[in-house]
């Protein structure tokens, strides 16, 4: 079963809002194993909405809509349909009932217009909106089902979850499950990873091998289409396996599992404890480990040491050694890790030094020049990193770094 | 000029991603007076891609895309629209020498994969990529023109200003202007800002009012149509002066001024330094001030101090206070920003503590508690907040509210 999402507004157009209902639903009818192969956007225009929905019906079996079921002027998206398949529309009582309570219990005054949204197309189905006043309206043809749900969130989910997904169950049975399972990477770039598993990207069927990259990771989305989700898993778990055996080394996580939230995980169940001083990044690190719940466990304590004074003042670098080395090098982020550690009282003690740009940058260390040292019982590690791209791009990027040699830095131990 | 926006991508099909290129893209072509009227979504397929391109060559002068531009072998875009127009790919010399040079300077190995964002369609304009490796791509034909951008928003974003905006104004010259100005508001919620402006809002025509919140601000859109910007601008100009009578002192700044940029400029501005210890917001608030080049000038140091230990031992926070008072009070705030402040030597030092949740909260001391201190030659003073909210959304706030009244501090210096 092939489906088009079509997204209806102007405010879409003109770039007003972000559209997250198409990515709300196409999600959820990936998942319950419909084919999601267009989505479409467009405006309130009569014209228009008449050539995107001739389209979508000839490559689509199912159409769903959001958007244009409101009381103005403006919303027109079922009067555009019921158009095309040639029905008119009448005035549903138990939607104008529905409509009439909704504002008697808010004690609001009930305008007029309201009531152009309980008019319904002849022959179609009405799925009551919960959360609103606008009802869902399902139009069955001899080859095309088209599903018209309101544009605000919450109630075009709602009504989703509470009719769409019971008709398409009862209307076309179950279409199998597709499930995917998303390995995340870090330290290897995406081509580099493409080159270490072509083979497998070549002769993918299913589960399909897609590769992505995420502020700074690289994704490998594995996903199996099957009757069951206890199968799907079977059949990702075959290739996963083989991924792992090349490149288990760069994947931290699956699905949502942030680098921190692996990192902070790690350091709980080794009952260590960490604390940074950070140049470049700012407190980036500090902050993204404290986003997780409970990282006062972990995380003694942080401190963002721009200034060369508060480098020696707080985690007690060298002077000469800034003087002889300058504060963007590997001596002076060996000294801060060093420094850290003790001040903190942290079993691991993490420098971050670097040039985030613009300004800052002379011959030899460029922009994006950057070091990230750890200093703990396993003695000091220190790596020198390139980045590119703007200020919050070098951040992010270092921030990750850092996070992901700490990971490697535990793993050691 | 109508233009149709086409993202490439199966990650857009499947609902993983939200597609936001696209929105960034319709208010950027609208602002320059382009009618983006269809927006289309289509994946990494050969056939069904080129279905798309074909319907949109039909409706639409200008094609943009994002997406499908990089290494993989599922990156199709531009081979596409080639095999479309009958054109063939060559390796362009000198998009291959940037990506090496992108990946000589990073020190990276480079894979022969990377030399497919080289290969370029015959008789196309190259649009240089300063963030990444993959080139924008312009194709020309009697009808249309098609301009292809990388998919990953900051390269295309980047792109977009750099090459698309002076391309459009030399090929097509002025459409008329649509100029939006975003006056930026903190502190005062969204319908209470509504409720001083309604009679603006009701009445409004050229230019155009909208309310936005936007992270813990509310910005307020104006948006003037005419002939030119100073035009429009003058429009705007008469609206913005009624609304800066009335709630002027919630405007903190104006479009892309973030609060983190207003506040530095006006530390720079009266040559003064801050320092921070942090203890909920956990390296934010510093990570933020430190998104902005130059903030080196301003920002002395700060410390995160999660633990007691931290609080007393970095910024000599009292023993007694912290046994008498607890960590989350008005008097360990208040010794945090005078404790950082002596610390690191600054002008005003800023002490945050609160509970971010979702654990750690007591009967008389809920999650989202939080005290804001500020203490410099002006004196110290201390904010209670109670926010709610997951514990990314409390931290957001707090940081927001800390920026914000430093501002106000500083005002009133």
């Amino acid at each position: 079963m092939i489906v088009e999402i079509v997204s209806t507004g102007t405010e879409l157009l003109l770039g007003q809002i972000i559209n997250s209902n198409t990515a709300y639903l196409a999600k959820r009818l990936n998942e319950l194993g419909y084919d999601v192969l267009f989505q479409s956007t467009v405006g309130d225009n009569r014209i228009r909405m008449t050539q995107v929905f001739n389209t979508a019906l000839e490559r689509a079996d199912i159409i769903v809509t959001t958007g244009g079921l409101g009381p103005t002027q403006g919303d027109i998206t079922k009067e555009v349909t019921a158009g095309i398949l040639g029905r008119g529309l009448y005035l549903h009582q138990p939607s104008q009932k529905q409509i009439n309570d909704f504002f008697a219990c808010r004690r609001i005054k009930m305008t007029e217009n309201n009531l152009r949204q309980a008019m319904i197309p002849d022959g179609a189905l009405v799925l009551p909106n919960k959360c609103g006043t606008a009802p869902g309206i399902v139009l069955e043809t001899a080859k095309n089902t088209i599903i018209h749900l309101p544009g605000p969130p919450y109630e075009m989910e709602a009504m989703f979850e509470a009719s769409v997904v019971p008709y398409l169950e009862k209307r076309f049975g179950s279409q199998g499950v597709i499930y995917s399972k998303v390995l995340r990477t870090i330290g290897l770039g995406e081509s580099s990873l493409e080159e270490e598993i072509i083979d497998l990207i070549k002769r993918q069927g299913n589960p399909t091998i897609a590769l992505l990259a995420r502020s700074g990771e690289i994704h490998i989305r594995l996903t199996g289409k099957a009757s069951s989700v206890q199968e799907a898993m079977n059949l990702i778990d075959g290739v996963e396996q083989v991924i792992r055996q090349r490149i288990g080394q760069y994947i931290f996580g699956v699905d949502d599992e942030a680098l921190e939230l692996v990192v902070g995980r790690m350091l709980k169940g080794k009952r260590l404890t960490v604390s940074f001083a950070e140049s470049c990044t700012g407190g980036l690190v500090s902050s993204r480990i404290t986003d997780i719940p409970g990282s006062s466990e972990y995380l003694v304590g942080s401190v963002v040491a721009y200034s060369n004074a508060i480098k020696s003042a707080i985690v007690c670098v060298d002077d000469a050694i800034l003087r002889t080395y300058g504060a963007v090098s590997r001596e002076v982020a060996e000294a801060m890790a060093t420094g850290a550690r003790s001040r903190f009282k942290s079993d691991i003690g993490i420098g971050i030094t670097g040039i985030a740009g613009p300004g800052g940058a002379s011959t030899d260390k460029p922009v994006g020049l950057v070091y990230i040292a750890l200093a703990g019982d396993a003695g000091i590690e220190c790596y020198e990193h390139r980045f590119t791209g703007q200020r919050s791009v070098i951040k992010s990027r270092s921030a990750n770094a850092a996070l992901n040699h700490l990971r490697q830095y535990i793993l050691q131990l």
